[in-house]
């Protein structure tokens, strides 16, 4: 089946899944919660937990709770991320604390922080036994914790002027690699996997996210807003210290250096100022460098996956292509 | 055993496990996240948590994971809604977000989410059956979407003139209660409890969180603040609808309805005009009739109490006299 193809009919599963599951009162705080996974969304993690169930030898419906739970703790960072980093817009619509206020993007956060353990619970109906599904919820929960130290990081990071290489994957690691981790080791505890095969898959999908994140940094330079649903060039304002921006803060010579550093982190900067940071940035081909890095990071990632000898080989091959587009895709 | 002193003694078991789970980096986080925990409180739900699987027949020990999940479960809301608040101190100390900003505390309260499922999965190490552990995340999680639901409600109350007793109790079930009805409940399965006790803590503990927000209330506005470590009369500048606001509210004549009315939910209200507003709740009997109820309450939840036969009576006077304590406490 086309990778395309079968990533919309995980989405629907999953979406149907969460819109039955997450319901409540006050309506307020559930419109706020549902309000970015209406939007929309590439559904990428949820279709990782799937294809390492189905590589582990399991059904994929057998993973939909487990999937359904990735996307909406990964739906609880973007909320208090965007609070965080006052960003305006996402996938297109208006940021959730722009429409209800800060206040109550605090609480939809933390709603679906509970419901994503909810979701992931529903295992049991599916004939789980419960020593696999306490492992899951292990798995959750340390990419919950490494989620929210990574986020911890970005902020400590945007506040240093020189921040290495090395530091910069240590807080991809823990960002985004943390609940690609926790989608694939969910995806193959419940699906029936065994250590050997969890293990190869977290270490694949730690790299798979250095890899989408840098992709993710060269976007937020280059890409385009309309495409993209999001404000390209925040990540200068806000001073994040992205792949691009460590990368050139290293080559540049001192005026040049200076002139950006002004406009890091500057909530004040404007247009111009941001896009001639940007052009600063790109003239010192960080750009190329970025995309080489990431490519690299993704064929590491291949070369694992690879190597695994698996029971669907249909699954595998679409894993192969999932993280091949991770670094092609322009939004 | 006395109360007091058996509470220390839970408390100090609570509390190394905690410190002792919760460690990581960036350290700034983990300072953020124990921040309130290290300023001490009284700890009563882990109590109830003890006490519960005492009742139950098991082991204190077996249930000191989830008493410290559920501790750690009720910092992290102290955080966020000190945000929401706008509060300055807790326990005696500077709130998380006044010493480290909003957004850390936003991603403090995140990390302590996810560290409240982490101390609650080391019940495996005690050899309880992974059939219950997955029945205490149940209530572990129902717990959390429940207490974010009520500060939700609490918000909206905030910004209605009009709120009616009932409305009042279905908030306080979920704001307090549903983290007292989650303490007992993992309590209980983790000590072998059987449904039917569960549910009767459960409906106990419905009532006695009842009894406790109503006695919040109550030293919310006459309350020592050197004793209570918190500012008093912040309830009134938030607008919260508090038992007494509702009361009095329902009981004042026109001028001074709309005096009280102009106070509550004022941020820029002088802490004299806080004072008077105070006055003219107190003038209308509020502080008797919410001390009545609260005692109601507890009453009501003790009765429950002491219909349960249980192979631990000195576990279950303890939850007796814990309740009592609830309505009498002056902090």
């Amino acid at each position: 089946m086309e990778l395309l193809e079968y990533a919309k009919s995980v989405a629907q599963k999953v979406d149907s899944f969460i819109v039955s599951t997450i319901d409540g009162k006050p309506r307020e705080l559930y419109e706020a919660a549902l309000h970015y996974i209406r939007a929309g969304g590439k559904r990428l993690r949820p279709l990782m937990t799937v294809l390492a169930a189905r590589m582990a030898g399991g059904y994929e419906d057998v993973a939909i709770p487990a999937a359904a739970a990735i996307e909406v703790l990964h739906t609880f960072t973007l909320i208090h991320d965007d609070i965080i980093d006052r960003d305006e817009f996402r996938r297109g619509v208006p940021t959730v604390h722009r429409l209800w206020g800060i206040d109550t993007a605090i609480v939809a956060g933390d709603v679906l922080y509970a419901y994503a353990y909810r979701c992931l619970l529903r295992a049991v109906d599916f004939g789980v036994e419960h020593s696999r599904i306490v492992k899951a919820v292990e798995y959750l929960t340390e990419g919950a914790i490494r989620v929210a130290e990574g986020q911890m990081l970005d902020m400590l990071f945007s506040r240093r002027e020189v921040v290495s290489v090395d530091e910069y994957i240590e807080m991809v690691e823990r960002k985004t690699s943390a609940l690609f981790i926790a989608a694939v080791s969910m995806g193959a505890i419940l699906g029936g996997g065994d250590e050997r095969l969890i293990s190869k898959l977290r270490e694949a999908m730690r790299l798979a996210g250095i890899a989408f994140q840098i992709k993710d940094d060269i976007l937020g330079l280059v890409g385009d807003e309309k495409t993209l649903g999001k404000p390209v060039l925040s990540d200068l304002r806000e001073g994040k210290r992205t792949i691009l921006v460590i990368y050139a803060l290293q080559r540049l010579n001192d005026e040049r250096r200076d002139r950006l550093l002004r406009v890091l982190g500057n909530s004040q900067a404007s247009i111009e100022e941001l896009r001639k940071a940007a052009e600063i940035i790109m003239s010192t081909g960080a750009v190329e460098y970025a995309d080489k890095l990431a490519r690299e990071y993704a064929e590491r990632a291949r070369h694992i996956i690879e190597s695994i000898e698996c029971r669907d080989p249909d699954a595998k091959s679409m894993l192969l292509e999932l993280i091949d587009y991770l670094v092609k895709r322009r939004f």
